[in-house]
């Protein structure tokens, strides 16, 4: 298949970062490779700051040959560009995993804060079947601007934490757990329906939109 | 329309308080009034003890009539006859409701377990908002044989309860909660996916069958 | 049936305004009349700020009773106590109906951020089918440290708006369309699935959680 | 196996051509290679025009060497024969692809209406989170006699677009997007819930009955 | 409750009705009768051709007595203002009813054609359990130019009916039948499942969005 | 409202006792009682045997009025005309009804599978909870051609009785049961699951297409 | 692994042949290898007719060995042993698949009831798309005493079909589809819920189940 | 990859044993193999006996290396360390396992009751489509202090067993079966509506869970 020029299947929204005060991100997992190639070409030339998101395995050599200094990280399949994060700004973002298998939706969220200019901390395992595993972190919940919760399984994890701080939360279900996680529609109920108020829940798997969320929120005043 | 007999819609199983060792219990919700009177009349014959439950209101007085002695607990929406538990022995049951306004289903689970032969007690609104409360009952937890766990919303506290005793826990699903609870779908997920093991789940609003399950668990031993 | 004490349906988690720093709300849908008058009483002696949510019809006179100088927006659902909301600090809140038919769910959670101490603006009817009516409050958005979003039916609106602006958005579903709105699950999954990031969702026609949300994203920095 | 006769299992409609003036398709993705080869044999004796769509890719190459001329379009998994689209006639049809991701079944759904006999314009990549890029083709969509928007996600954009234009919209939701999007639920709800009328909704991925739809609708009077 | 201004709750698109060339429409069902009646009063101001559609029975008095010469057609919900359709103008829409359970939604749709200025013929009680009564009107089918086929329980007669017409059909789903109907969703799945391509479908129960949809196809050319 | 002709709303299908060699049914819920009149006279006039199912309380008494002679069975809400059954040929029905409250919708199978001319037994509250009860009746079920089975909560008893006889077994599920019964989902689905072969399902409460399946069934053979 | 005894894993129900008068069936799908061919040795031990049903592509050699004379028919993935068919008895199975794909799960359908003793008779690619097709067997369709109906898709076929005989249909829905299709529960909702009485419903994709219940039907009479 | 420590993806819950008196168990399917070996190598330090549950086939030969004398149950997916069971004590834990299929989580729940120190007996292919082969294991039954039910397809056999016996029934849904039974879904629904009571429900093929529950059950009275 010969290459086909950037216009054919992509309008890429630049004037987004100026708009919204937040860089660009590429969900690659639907894009074919020689796609997601020719829009990191595209980004290269305008220099603009941009997170690829969901980045299938076969694209990761591609894209980190068109994009010198971009940071990959495997598990969260996330390649930042340029590497570095910016100086951080703002308040904050901490975000806790409850399980090791939510971690990479975790860290997802964590690089996202970082790469939007936010301070982040990153606690992993503290689901609520050994609540002194979290409870043990509250100093650090506590000094949090906006805590992003990574849960699968029953996902009562954002819940307590919400009932234990004043900053919000912002839940990410996982679609971690057996059967009748059905792909992660249970946690996702559970979080909608969190006793505690200062509760909001994003798409299943979705660190980055729980990540740039809490970023918004822990954004420095203008 | 004339008096039907019994045997034209309902077949008890009195036997089955022998084969399983519980009393019988008549589920009046889809049952005409005529017919649960013509059933209480049976039960008085036999002298057989009961518990009827999710009474309808314009089924309480034909009932109490039929019964004399009989206890009625309204929110609970059951009548137990003859009025007065037997004597517990086993171990003991404890209720917990998450909110106040799951506690009729609570009461359920509770003269359920009294009147099949527990000792039980009953804890309302102690909600994973605010953990506190629920630590506060710790120590009764850990000496209880048997837990329910009643909660609505996002059904996290019997999970939550699971991690800290050694006892197992029932868990009710209530359908209480706001539109994404849908009838109380979200925290019967919440419960099957409960990351502690040692949790088990019976049906949305199922007060009896849970506080059944608690009976059967705390039995003394044969 | 005579008044029960407090103590055996409600344990009232006053602490949790210090712990987190927002005041309390009472939750009355699934309350018993003479159960929330008697929540009332108590809250009243403790002279503690509060909401009362969901308060259904018969709800009302009691609580007004009990509590002299409440303030009850009838369509809102809510009664506040006392009726004067706090000094607004920290951001602006902007709260978006879609339609007419979400204006009730949009008020609850105006009023919510309100009494939690934001300033607060209600635009409503500016649903995505007219984008201009939308676009016209655009300067209005830009100046808010958080939105709330309420729309039923297709649930477009909170996507949209977050493409325009750098302020997180927080979505509130609303049960109001036809068939195949699903009670609020058509724009709950529209509003879980928004292209744009900065979105985040609470439970459908939970315009309490919403506001709440909103109030803690633009509450002054400590 | 042995090559089977066509009569052993299809029964092709020829006739359908004739009764509703439209050409045959073969939805090709449950049939054997075997059959689909048999199939087009048939075709190509009776010299019928035919659209292969969901064609599998172990059938490509025995379906081009049974119809010389045919036209394969890799993305939209067609294949066209014979492979040159008749003359356009009757109005204008336009198809909006929402996203990258989309761009497949968009395809899919332009090539049906070329093929049967519609002229096509396709835009793509003009989601609404950034409305500019759609309401900068706003003279094109105002040109068409039949609109076809598919769109993954949220799939918001249809409703929007057809607030904007006199001609109606044929929506096409995509199994694009994250968890939450439920293979193609979320932007299938939407569509059908769109608040602007003129929006009617075909199957999760079905471009072939989106551009069929269209061709119809902007097919020339009788 | 003080008559409130219109601006309070509702911002009318009169502009919609410049922008795509057809008149307003105002949904009743989730509005207060004093909101109906201001928005009423507003629209007779401005002499704006307007259908106010699902209009609960104790808004009909109030809309009535603020529009002279409305009518007003019980089965089907709906008020039209002014009373007399406008010169029919472009190609014949008909409207099929399944059942006679179907027939109010059916009329929904073909007054809402009627007054957006389409002639219209209806006909009812033609499902798919005898074919003959459908066969029966194939000569009047094939002299349309849009028809829409409204249909609850199997949903099964628009794809039947696709398979023999070249019109383009809109199909609408109705909530109309036995419990795995599941309030419309069962039809509205066949719809969008139909074999025959041709088929686009609307919202459960959504005459006017039928009838819309089918008004748009058959407009006369610009 | 003036009488509307038959015509006006419905298209009595009397050719399909012909057809199919089975009287006709009116289902009498979705229409308004002046229709189902209109349909009684033309029925009389025509002297055609005729089922009216799921009759509204309303309806009762004006069809009782036009179909002189008719039987009315209230918990089934059936009126059959004329009132006495045809003479029974073919093989015998035997109608099972898990529990009471299924009773209704197993009258309603009885009955019509009585009125369309087959031999039936009735056998009320023998669900699987206590197997004793069944097997009492195995006599009588292995003597059965065709066999319905009512049952609601969790459906268990149609797989269970299918493992038992030789004759085919119709499964009627009820929307009787608790929260997670889902409005006759579960048993809906248990009965689609049955482990023994020899069980199809039709419609939740259909009592009517259970009756209906069963008399074909067991019909003569021509 | 060493071999298991067959006790270590299944209990065979010789005993169903006799009790039920049909020949045991062994659903191999989840089954181990080894598992399969130890069932096999024991059934061929026994001289017990039987079909395995939804073989394994792995499991096809193993039983052929274990079962000389065995007859394989690879779309329908069964094995009958012995390869030839009892002499029919009783009346005509007629089994219908409404497209090419859904040709499979009729074979299993047509397989399954000629080895349970029934004439049979199969045809295909008949759906509702060209109503012609299927009218054209009217007359078969007319003789036969039970009919199968598969259909994926819309799952129109069956309710259209009942309309027109009056053998009873046996309605198997399959999960040939479109995303809305859902894995077969759109034509299985549609199939409950078909306008015609005298259908009833198997599992999706259940060929086995369907022709089991049509051999039962066609049964000879004792 | 570098080996990471422990502490970045894990925080194991040591203290669980002692606050709930059973042993750890580490859930394998959503770890990195490097992340379980880690873990392994951490329990072999501390001697903590664990189950490693849902182990992958490629974790199998790291977690041998580093747990000597660990057993490995193949088709039920668990590793065992140290490899022999402790001395039972408490009651009879009796697993059920409905058919062959659902052999592999049976011997999960088995396994896990063993190893938690409960003696423990496992049957399998009792399904109810032949009722004698449940019956013939009555006697083991009554002697069981906690029963487990293992079942896919309709979920029937867990309601028939407490229906007979005193123990409590812990019931554990397989997603074995055909089409509708939607992975799970359906013996999980049939499972939580049981007419009979003491049923409780855990997660789909979870046999960990329903293991541990049955284990807690039967557990010594201390």
């Amino acid at each position: 298949m010969p290459t086909e020029p950037l216009s054919a299947f992509a309008d890429l929204d630049y004037d987004r970062a100026v708009r919204r005060g937040f860089p660009e991100a590429v969900f690659c997992e639907g894009k074919a490779t020689e796609q997601v190639r020719t829009i990191a070409a595209d980004i290269r030339t305008r220099r603009a700051r941009t997170l690829f998101t969901r980045v299938l395995p076969e694209q990761v050599e591609p894209l980190l040959a068109e994009l010198p200094g971009a940071r990959h990280v495997t598990d969260a399949r996330i390649i930042a560009w340029p590497g570095e994060p910016p100086e951080p700004t703002g308040g904050l973002v901490v975000v806790l995993a409850a399980g090791t298998s939510d971690r990479p939706v975790a860290r997802e969220a964590a690089m996202t804060a970082e790469y939007l200019g936010r301070a982040c901390e990153l606690v992993v395992d503290v689901g609520v079947a050994g609540l002194h595993r979290m409870l043990a972190h509250l100093k650090l919940l506590r000094r949090a601007r906006a805590i992003v919760v990574v849960a699968g399984m029953d996902g009562a994890l954002p819940g307590v934490v919400a009932g234990l701080v004043s900053a919000p939360v912002v839940a990410v279900p996982t679609s971690v757990g057996y059967g009748a996680a059905f792909g992660g529609l249970a946690p996702l109920l559970t979080m909608l329906n969190a006793c505690a108020p200062g509760v909001a829940v994003v798409n299943i798997d979705n660190g980055y939109g729980g990540g740039h969320m809490a970023a918004q929120i822990a954004a420095p005043n203008l």
